[in-house]
């Protein structure tokens, strides 16, 4: 849909607008004017704080998360377990695992996994710093926590050949049944898995 | 949904993206996660350009429609028809209708209708600048084209009211059947006043 714009700088703003992901034309156009129904001031904010993310987001030079310093706040904090690393895709992993607050170790961000249907090989990928982080030492568990794909299982299999010579553990996060799933809607995959990795029964 | 934030400004761009319109917490995550991918001039681009909006958007001091000078390009354009005015509620509305190329006059933008139940009244719109306007003379019609709502018949008749003393006509948008649709899906107030107000039959 085209639109006759009456101003250039406000067809540039939705232009922004619709170049994010799952926003069109439409909804920019919808952000931009409910944007000029702000103050001034709360405009500004909006503006300056994007404008921030370029300048002022760092990465931790250990483990790759997004943070504000040259160290993230968790490879920071001596109270964590500094010999299990989990390895994840991207910085919103480690945000989700993070929520779960079952997880004590640090992490190691890839960037991404191996599909080379995207052209992503290993050498796009943070491994050669996961590796240099095992082979230093201390490291006793490498939790692989990828996605439960084809690439997801091509990258597990990948760095554990790369780093399996060490001293450390691999583990691979649980697949199975998800909590508050009925069998009946479980794939037939998942459940097979869940039978063989079947684990003893607790009560609780 | 919580999240663990892994910086604070990262917090704030998601937080500034949420507080628009349909934009929850998930979705501004996966759009600030988006930016941070860009390279950095786009990012800062993104961010001055929103920042601009709050600066130099500014609003014609004619017809209150959106644009950068002083007097909007449609009020300042000779070959147009001044002496119609087209009132709507909106910005958006402009837009809108200057998309289907079929109007030549000049507008009016209200800032909204009569809503008592959003605590909108006639003084909140800009009715008295419209009003002044007419009385200047040399208008020949005002085109209501508010929404076919209550409120915006309520705005039309308060308007009417107020300015037809003068010598303007006062015309609203037809009101029908949509191009393309069937009658069986046409509501049946719509198709009532369609039969009301047929019109002589033209071959094209």
């Amino acid at each position: 849909m085209n639109f006759s714009y009456p101003s250039r700088l406000f067809e540039e703003a939705v232009n922004e607008f619709s170049s994010l992901p799952g926003i069109g034309k439409k909804t920019a156009l919808r952000l931009v004017l409910h944007l000029l129904r702000q103050d001034k001031a709360l405009i500004e904010k909006f503006g300056a704080t994007v404008s921030r993310l370029a300048s002022e987001i760092r990465y931790c030079r250990i483990c790759m998360n997004m943070c504000n310093d040259d160290i993230c706040p968790i490879c920071a904090d001596t109270r964590r377990d500094h010999s299990t690393i989990c390895v994840v895709e991207t910085v919103k992993d480690v945000m989700i695992i993070e929520n779960t607050q079952q997880y004590r170790g640090v992490y190691h961000v890839l960037g991404g996994i191996i599909s080379p249907m995207d052209g992503l090989g290993p050498a796009d990928l943070h491994i050669a710093s996961l590796e240099e982080r095992v082979k230093k030492g201390n490291i006793k568990e490498v939790i692989l926590a990828l996605s439960a794909t084809m690439e997801g299982d091509t990258t597990n299999y990948y760095i554990y050949r790369k780093l399996s010579p060490g001293k450390s553990v691999f583990s691979t996060l649980a697949r199975g049944v998800s909590i508050g799933d009925e069998l009946e809607y479980t794939d037939e995959i998942t459940l097979g898995r869940s039978i063989v990795n079947r684990i003893p029964f607790e009560m609780k």
